[in-house]
């Protein structure tokens, strides 16, 4: 009998996911960025949870009021992936019993402050007893249906484009970890990256309305394991020509001799949306979306990287609960 | 400074909530059972979330399927209060790395049963790795907004009563807690109580068309808690002239020398709804859902209890996070 600590985060979604009942008719499939149910007349309600943990996603350096910013932001980025938007915000709270009132309250503004960033408003919610900090948020959002964006639209063919570069947390976070030093210029950015994480929601609506955008995914687990995600979901693979290295990261990636594609593409909750785009509208998109294009989708459901002619796999592999560990046990 | 663990659930509540800024025209004031948005055409989306963590929430004896299916039916209790009907629950598991496949497919069967049972769906999730199991279940549901019934508009003179008899959970939590023994005939039943808990979803749907249901909650927090809710957010008192002592629970507190009013005002976790009824419309609305009047509301904010001419107050305690301890720490 195999323990969780062996399975992986991915395996026991895959576990409980094959016990539940599906409910008939869902506007968006078990295991896309969010759930959906049908309010009638074309419109949705988009509902999202998703738990921090202090143990496993809150680096030592971490406010309390930046985890409970980072706990909605996170919530709020799996909406703007589905052209959702978010209206109100539920936290339950698990609270290790030596907090003091000074700690509940940083949290509370930090939810606050997360929510308000996005438009939206903490709703309610429930305080527990727990051994760790768990801010466990409930995202209620809307959505036209006729807009929803899945992950499963993607044609070969299509552009495959994101929001922005990667690699910054993966480096903020090697810093925060204290596997590295680094001289102050970057050391900042890189780190804000981790702390300060913003969501694509003014993106995700706007890209949502466009009729453009074919499949679309948050980036929370790392740009590899997104386009993993999306190719197993549209059945297709793509080539990926066009990495889109944060400056920062690979200065910190020269600085320490790592290779940019590993900090780019292995890292994780850095909140871009990774997108695929039909080709002939992508030029009309980028005047409304600054846009990066990063590939392309194949029939061949493969995920391949070429840079300067040469082709090497694009590992599935990213940010996984269990496996990944930011504190010691 | 003081730590939460001296200053209990509500105190963090408050503090919490001074923290946050109020959404203008919400549906449902916050405090109330649940939340809602308004969607238009006399809708409302009706949004709930309530944690379960082992360490507080679970006795020893409660297997990892009755927790799960528990940590829906808490959800669905509070739905039933408002009268809004549950469609979809989304959970956020926190998960210790010890547990098992056969763990983790317990809980899944658990939450799967606990929304059947109501006519709901599981609708997605997240997994975490945590130190103590932490079951965060998000409630979906929709209600009319004509028949919401809120905790405020209880008005002098109106009825006071309960879909059911109270007292068992707290006698079962004696027993499963080892603090007594009991006589097999009534262990079952008493623990079950606890082990097994239901929603009042088809009397809570019910009551709400009625029209004369001008106060409702659920007692999770138990009976005299509730009252104090409810005599809170509707600026009036109770007196309470008939305790709706269960019977296993008289049983259980004459062989053990308690007081039944204790097991039946003192309790918790015992989902009946408490509500406060018209008095014109009383009888016609027994007709639909049989309850038990257990007293009437004042204008004077106190809550009394007259048993054979004697009065005496009821306590504003009751079931309380980082104040009740059901597992040794």
């Amino acid at each position: 009998m195999k323990i969780v600590e062996t399975l992986g985060e991915r395996k026991i979604i895959d576990l409980i996911l094959k016990r539940l009942e599906q409910m008939p008719d869902t506007p968006i499939p078990f295991g896309d960025d969010i759930s959906a149910i049908d309010l009638g007349n074309g419109k949705l309600a988009a509902i999202k949870t998703d738990m921090l943990v202090d143990k496993t996603d809150m680096p030592p350096q971490m406010s309390l009021w930046q985890a409970a910013r980072k706990a909605v932001v996170m919530n709020i980025s799996d909406l703007a992936a589905k052209g959702a938007k978010p209206i109100a915000l539920l936290v339950s709270l698990g609270i290790p019993r030596h907090f003091t009132e000074n700690d509940v309250e940083e949290i509370a503004n930090g939810l606050n402050s997360g929510a308000r960033e996005y438009g939206a408003y903490i709703l309610g919610g429930d305080t527990n007893e727990a051994s760790d900090l768990v801010i466990s948020c409930a995202a209620f959002g809307t959505a036209d249906r006729k807009n929803l964006v899945l992950r499963n639209g993607c044609k070969p063919g299509d552009m495959v484009a994101v929001t922005g570069s990667f690699g910054r947390t993966a480096a903020g976070l090697r810093i925060l970890l204290g596997h590295v030093s680094c001289p102050a210029r970057l050391r900042k950015r890189l780190v804000d990256s981790v702390l300060m994480p913003k969501a694509r929601l003014h993106e995700g609506l706007t890209l949502a309305t466009t009729g453009a955008i074919t499949a679309s995914i948050d980036s929370s687990d790392g740009l590899a394991w997104s386009l993993h995600e999306l190719s197993r979901a549209s059945n297709v693979g793509f080539v990926i020509d066009n990495l889109p290295v944060a400056e920062e990261a690979a200065d910190f990636a020269k600085l320490y001799k790592i290779g940019s594609a590993e900090l780019c593409l292995y890292g994780g909750e850095e909140y871009e949306l990774v997108v695929t785009v039909k080709p002939e509208l992508f030029e009309s998109v980028q005047k409304k979306v600054p846009l990066m294009r990063i590939g392309q989708a194949t029939a061949r459901s493969k995920l391949v990287l070429e840079l300067r002619g040469r082709r090497s796999p694009i590992d599935a592999r990213g940010w996984e609960h269990f496996k990944t560990v930011l504190q010691k046990p």
